[in-house]
């Protein structure tokens, strides 16, 4: 997926034109802004009719300053920034995560990659996940608000330090695209997220929304815009959608199943006859490390991969460091290890006896995986039986959405051709262990593909191209969505998927 | 010209649609934005696509409260406000004057008035006139931005006093239009004025500018829209445009000449080919009271009228009240009947041993309207020589921008059809004075007609019209623009002009 922002792709949203202004005089003394739309349309852009007002309210000075010359960016009829002569136009496209943001500085015209950079969504400390900001936002409309600057402010202070690093000014950004899920979208634009989370589950907004990026707070070039993908759903939003824009043309005619892992966890089914069914199941935040009592998030000392041959235990760790805790991967690697090694029961229970880590103390079994002289807190690592429980519940919520959406799709297990797996946590995931444990289809290796943060990719290709911008509408469109906890086979498969699968079994 | 606001004109701007939106179910938990767009389509308006972002953060509390039944705004593609089911779209129209703001409320589907209120511009702290502020403009950003809250406090002010005489809401007033001179226009939309006072005279923006009533700082309905009508030159502004839009049905086929008389004075020649030309005469403040001894606004106790008959000066005050000082009308009577009853020379020497009234006092010599015992304030009331200088320059100024639109024009006095006063001030002239003393061209009184406050009765029109907005831009267009003080006849007609015409005379 990466390397889309092909020259191909491209179909710039804004343009720079260079433009020379005659100097006025007392017999020609033509306003400012005219002056630079008559510019504008004696160089071939005669549907050029409204120039921003903040551009307007800087044009004057500048024009006199810079010798009546400048680069105006013309987005639609409208110009959106003037800037210093021969300047590109920049966009930022980010993807905000509830835990994680990237953010990508480009340029518009040939789709170059300027910066790239990570943060933390400073949200978090109003609540590590989605629904716990919502309950945050519901208290007040001062609650609310709070947790907007938070997103405010950290999306200007990742625009700060990108253009730090591209050597550009802020408000040399004429063009922004941020995705997010629903929750993350409405509390950026300041929408009310209360009924997100109340049946019936309804956004404010679902289609793409633009406005000017100050109407966003955010701190870009003066008359630049914000374009926020489509939702599909409360609980599946336009970051699903930035990951179906940027996986689209790995699917053709072909039945694909496309994830993204989180606490929740996005899924797609695009059929061979095009239509696409989407559903949200809530895996809740064992992958992010939260509910296993050695959780830690995927740092340096965490432990991201287990293996189990011989009977001996190996563990490997973030940086090859001595282990402080265990990551998502690796959770999902210990119950397959421990299932495939024969310590499980198939509904989970660690069995006595059936190794030599297996530990109980006060009827609470565990299994050790690291020991308290080798780990880096002097306390030995051990996945218990609630951890066991806890990441079972987590790939059966993904297992019984994968099953509805086969079973609602007409698609049988054995027909589905390509899984798609998206996310930074996707990316780590051992492919083999998942699929041993259900939590995938039991499809071979190379029709699995990790593609790695796919909505980034999505939103890159939205900052670039007005037609990526049609396709994700197109795209959402075409979306059935699934609202799977009130779906009538949910239970049933919830409960089957809670087990865990003999050798080789296919999709519950 | 006033009720042209009449159903026939009406073209709205804003149309309110009565909507009833489906609940959402589990089943379709459709985006209430999204929701509201459909209802939209269905109700007959399929183009719109966009609902303005401060309409969605209030939209989704605001269906559930009202029962999902509401009033969409609609402004072309857009909905800018939604409100309680069955309201009126409400509009805004005002004429910022330098001095004085008129300000009126409207109902945008039938033209209805619904509240009119008058204010005073608080930005007068700041200077007296245009030049002075746009002086205090130039010290600083900080007081640029002073200025400008002056003015946009100001109109909220008035909004908010409008709403409360029309029982409603600032939040419902769905769109607004201000006209004003092009300084007031700059001030208010926050542009840069240093550039208007400097040769070559240049606005920052002439065409017209349309942004959300928000980005101008006015607290009206969130998604609601500010227009404000084309300014012709740094200094003919909007206000004049919507004078010619107010009296364009007046014109046809003949030489119209129409004047708003105040510091500056604006003109305007409409030729019967449909030619405009139009120009500004620094007519400077003796007619506001300004620079005049004795001068006074037009308040109670204003010297408003003056006449001498067989001899005897009789004054009329406004209100009746004992006299104060004198306005500008009085001003204009004052000058006309000295100039009648033989006191001046044709230079405006005031002529001693011409009338009892004359007097002289350290060769400062003046004429008695008013004698101490029957003023109101103890003191005589008189007309000095100087005052009479600073009249005659600012009749000069009208006179000989008269006689320079003319000769541009290729219209002889003697083909002028018409002439149209617009604006407070000329409501009180006496034409006959404002003829007699060489101000006004010699017209029979029939032919010269007082109009009132014109331009806000374009600010009104454009308010409840597109087409008549369609119509300013292409008024503007006609017009050719004439920088007087460097017109080759100036000078020579601005020195004759300061001369009193023989009695009859013709224009200069």
């Amino acid at each position: 997926v990466e390397g889309h922002e092909s020259a191909a792709a491209i179909d710039p949203i804004v343009r720079a034109v260079d433009v020379e202004l005659p100097r006025p005089t007392l017999e020609r003394a033509v306003g400012d802004g005219d002056a630079l739309v008559a510019a504008l349309a004696a160089a071939g852009y005669a549907d050029v009719d409204t120039v921003d007002i903040d551009v307007l309210r800087r044009l004057s000075p500048a024009l006199r300053a810079a010798g009546w010359r400048c680069t105006a960016h013309v987005r639609g009829r409208e110009v959106v920034a003037v800037t210093a002569p021969e300047t590109s136009p920049v966009g930022l496209a980010v993807d905000l995560g509830t835990t994680g943001v990237a953010g990508y500085l480009l340029d518009l015209e040939d789709g170059r990659v300027l910066a790239v950079r990570g943060a933390m969504n400073p949200q978090i400390a109003f609540g590590e996940d989605v629904v716990s900001r919502i309950v945050h936002a519901r208290q007040s409309e001062e609650a609310r608000a709070e947790l907007r600057r938070a997103a405010v402010d950290g999306l200007n202070r990742l625009a700060d330090e990108l253009c730090v690093e591209a050597g550009l000014e802020p408000t040399d950004v004429v063009e922004a695209v941020v995705v997010g899920n629903t929750a993350m979208h409405h509390l950026l634009l300041g929408l009310p997220t209360e009924q997100l989370a109340l049946a019936p589950f309804v956004p404010a907004v679902a289609g793409a929304v633009t406005v000017k990026a100050r109407d966003a707070g955010l701190a870009l070039a003066p008359g630049g815009y914000l374009y926020m993908p489509p939702n599909i759903a409360s609980f599946v939003g336009a970051d699903h959608v930035a990951v179906l824009l940027a996986t689209a043309d790995i699917w053709h005619d072909r039945n694909v199943l496309v994830l993204d892992i989180g606490t929740n966890t996005e899924l797609s089914l695009i059929a061979r006859d095009g239509s696409i069914r989407s559903l949200s199941a809530p895996s809740g935040p064992a992958f992010e490390g939260y509910h296993i009592v050695a959780g830690m998030r995927a740092t340096t000392g965490a432990i991201e991969h287990v293996r189990i041959a011989d009977g001996e235990v190996e563990v490997q760790t973030i940086g090859g460091a001595a282990a402080v805790g265990i990551c998502g991967s690796g959770i999902v690697d210990a119950l397959a290890q421990l299932h495939l090694a024969g310590v499980l029961s198939p509904n989970g229970r660690i069995q006595l006896g059936s190794h030599a880590n297996v530990r109980e103390y006060e009827e609470h079994r565990s299994f050790l995986l690291v020991g308290e002289d080798e780990s880096a807190t002097g306390r030995s690592i051990v996945v218990t039986q609630e951890d066991v429980r806890e990441i079972l519940l987590a790939k059966a919520a993904i297992q019984s959405g994968t099953g509805v959406l086969l079973s609602e799709g007409g698609v049988g297990g054995d027909e589905l051709d390509l899984v798609v797996i998206a996310g930074a946590f996707g990316s780590y995931l051992s492919v083999e262990n998942a699929v041993a444990v259900g939590m995938l289809p039991p499809l071979p290796a190379e029709r699995i593909h990790q593609v790695g943060n796919a909505a980034g990719m999505g939103a890159k290709l939205a900052l670039v191209s007005s037609s990526a911008r049609a396709r994700a509408s197109e795209l959402r469109q075409r979306v059935e969505y699934i609202e799977l906890a009130s779906h009538p086979e949910f239970v049933r498969r919830y409960a089957q998927s809670c087990r865990l699968p003999a050798a080789n079994a296919g999709v519950a």
